[in-house]
């Protein structure tokens, strides 16, 4: 059955530029939720709402253009267009840091953060404002296509489904959070009518979804906390890969010339970590356990070596500057004190960089995943897809995924840098068939439980409740 | 009905020293706990076990001394000599920060606490020794008195419990903790063994006791998350005040004179507040919020002023001996910014001077109580019961007290400045009868609900379980 869905996202799958002779051109976001969404835009009649990022897309806000997936699918894009203050108040200030740092519990609390009269204008006049801004964008295409049901994504757009919902209370409202939700003691790091209206705001939706049982269940906690009621529907969807694709990516030719390249220069053992520089994805604490492994192991020296492949990230906010600062400054030190002939401990790169990326998918003999927190981590997904030398996995017990992978891989607490250096070792001296069938296991797993599996679940749901989503 | 008491705390009613002349001298500790438990020494037959902190307390260690309160009731205390370096890092290793941090939400998590090799070594050889030490004090005392129900205090002495149940399975163990109890995700910070231990402890009581139910709310849903199980009985038991000892205080010679000197010198309108300097007692962010008021009062500079009475702790924990320099860099700007001919926006004392708090309780116009989380916040209770000038009260939503107050004083979040200036700025302007309403109506509740009903409260439950307990 062919749907009509109105998918409304903060980055969208397209961006738009002018080329050296002033023709238009068209950017693929290479991010996750496009490539998640992929299977939707192919099967349904989607139009997607993003805001408008570049110059040329602000040319093109308010308009809905035709659009197409690179595998030809058609969909329809409609760009809002944002004051640009307002913007950077909703990005820069409250949706990161604010938002993010409470949703993976990273405030410090005794210093930071301190909420300003900067920070309420930053609400008020950012948050607010840019959710209305989606909002009305939503029920001008409903207006068009009244049956359409809405998929609200993420922590950048809580307040969007109230406003559309007061406005039109028929409305099938989706809301999919990618991140963690934390427990209500730490949504009270906001004001009260800030927490209230996040709360309230998500509850105006039919159904919301997260990744795991567990972040499920604190939103539940936290909304009856905060509002006194819970939502119709709450559902678990994990995401997760499109694994066709995937493969295919693994055997195209950028990816095998970035492959030759770390073959040639690799160590005997190679530990792999690919992030963005977020400091919910604990690389400072990431190089400390591998120095301890290098400290308590002298016989690894010059056979290990751990390749870090980083995606810098928001640099224009001050706390995420000063993580890639101490991420280099860490780096340096454990290579400082271990670095011998030619034999690097830590080999940095910063940079997006997505075929090197796989490629080191591909190479690794332990994959080290241990975010602080984490709403899912594809890393832990797609890796193992494709790893190609029985590779074992290091995964965070606060990662979404390991609620789902955690029977295969060595589980790490991600503040326990002794506990990380031990995993390690142990992931490094695992027998080559027990490696082969965790990772046959994970792999059965992320086929079985794929990208598609992830859109159908909500689908269906959406199906279920179709009769009161429509009063 | 006299009963056989235990008390167990890691702080004595009385700690011991050698005089000029090489006599022995005991000094009454001034700590709230003891205060607290004043009625339960004269009122029962009461064996206190505690450490020993000082050298000459070493030398009284293991035996059971006669000791005394001011009033004249008969006690035993029992101190523990404890290695010291296990003790070292029990207290300033586990107890503080850990505990105290993960207690009061303090880590930033992207880079501390890193757990290492270092503090497994303290848990183990520091936190679970000297609480196998408490124990085995308090499997002698039940030797000889084998029908005492004893008391636990705090997070000092979580895993007592279970090494005096797994050794004596029919004693009567109730465990009161004085700090807040975070929700599961935070406990999560601690590897998995010692999170399990701290709530598998707790569990080997007969009764756990907080002050709130939040507290009790989050104990019972991170007991549930990290063992599976929930205590028999948890329950709420405010602590208190005991009134009349501390009116009779507020009449002292020492406290009239540490009055007639704040009297000589204040200003027209006193702000008052008095905390340790302890990173969860949000000092810093106060005197932002001074700041902010003085800022968007102009009318109020030269009129207002603001007397923090702060009591230096833990300056042997790195964390604390910063917060301490933060407090004189902030007190030290505002002052820079603001102060004019004699008038000082900000007086800083930085003095363990009980007699002068008292005295600032009942000088106050407006006291500021904005803990960023905090067990109970006994000044909260204490200074309106004394205060002279029909002062208002801010406090903030995350002390224990707010469950308690909340209805009569002018509530702030603790991590918004801006709102906190606005409140001080409501406290200060509010009428006159209103402000005595509130004033009565704080000192009703907590001469209704003193010291005595906490003790009572716990009693009557130990009562109500004997038969169980005794089992």
């Amino acid at each position: 059955m062919r749907r009509q869905l109105i998918v409304v996202s903060n980055r969208g799958p397209v961006s738009y530029a002018r080329g050296p002779d002033g023709e238009r051109i068209s950017r693929r976001a290479g991010g996750g939720l496009t490539t998640a969404l992929r299977g939707l835009l192919s099967l349904h009649d989607v139009t997607w709402i993003a805001s408008a990022i570049t110059d040329e897309d602000r040319t093109l806000a308010g308009e809905t253009l035709d659009e197409s997936t690179r595998e030809g699918a058609g969909f329809r894009l409609r760009l809002v267009g944002h004051e640009r203050q307002a913007y950077d108040r909703f990005y820069n200030v409250v949706a990161n840091p604010m938002l993010w740092f409470i949703q993976h519990y990273l405030w410090e609390l005794a210093y930071t953060p301190a909420i300003d009269a900067a920070f309420h204008a930053a609400w008020d006049e950012g948050y607010v404002a840019i959710n209305a801004g989606f909002a009305a964008a939503v029920l001008e295409e409903l207006d068009d296509q009244p049956d359409a049901a809405v998929f609200f994504h993420d922590y950048h757009l809580y307040l969007a489904p109230r406003f559309v919902r007061n406005a039109m209370p028929d409305a099938a409202l989706v809301h999919f959070t990618h991140v963690p939700w934390p427990q209500p003691d730490y949504w009270h790091v906001l004001p009260q009518h800030i927490r209230h209206a996040i709360h309230d705001g998500m509850l105006a939706n039919d159904v919301v979804a997260f990744h795991t049982e567990r972040w499920r269940q604190n939103f539940l906690d936290s909304v009856r906390d905060i509002v006194g009621d819970v939502p119709a529907h709450a559902l678990t969807a994990p995401i997760s890969v499109d694994c066709d694709e995937f493969e295919r990516l693994a055997e195209s030719e950028q990816v095998l010339a970035a492959e030759a390249e770390i073959v040639a220069r690799r160590p005997d053992k190679l530990v792999v970590r690919v992030d963005r520089t977020d400091p919910s994805k604990n690389i400072v604490r990431g190089f400390r356990a591998f120095e301890l492994l290098l400290e308590a192991h002298p016989e690894l020296r010059r056979r290990v070596g751990m390749l870090a492949l980083l995606d810098p990230s928001r640099q224009d906010i001050p706390e995420y500057a000063e993580y890639l600062g101490a991420i280099q400054r860490e780096a340096r030190r454990v290579n400082d004190r271990f670095q011998e002939f030619s034999w690097l401990p830590i080999e940095l790169e910063i940079a997006d960089d997505f075929p090197t990326s796989v490629a080191a998918y591909k190479q690794f003999d332990v994959l080290l995943v241990n975010a602080t927190m984490d709403g899912m981590n594809l890393v832990a997904k797609e890796a193992p897809l494709v790893n190609t030398r029985n590779g074992a996995v290091v995964l965070s017990e606060n990662a979404g995924a390991h609620a789902e992978l955690g029977d295969w891989v060595e589980s790490v607490n991600p503040y326990d840098v002794e506990a990380q250096a031990v995993a390690l070792y142990r992931a490094l001296t695992l027998g080559e068939a027990e490696r082969r069938r965790r990772l046959e296991a994970i792999r059965e797993h992320v086929r079985e439980h794929d990208v598609n599996a992830w859109i159908e679940r909500q689908l269906a749901v959406l199906d279920a409740i179709g009769a009161s989503a429509r009063r």
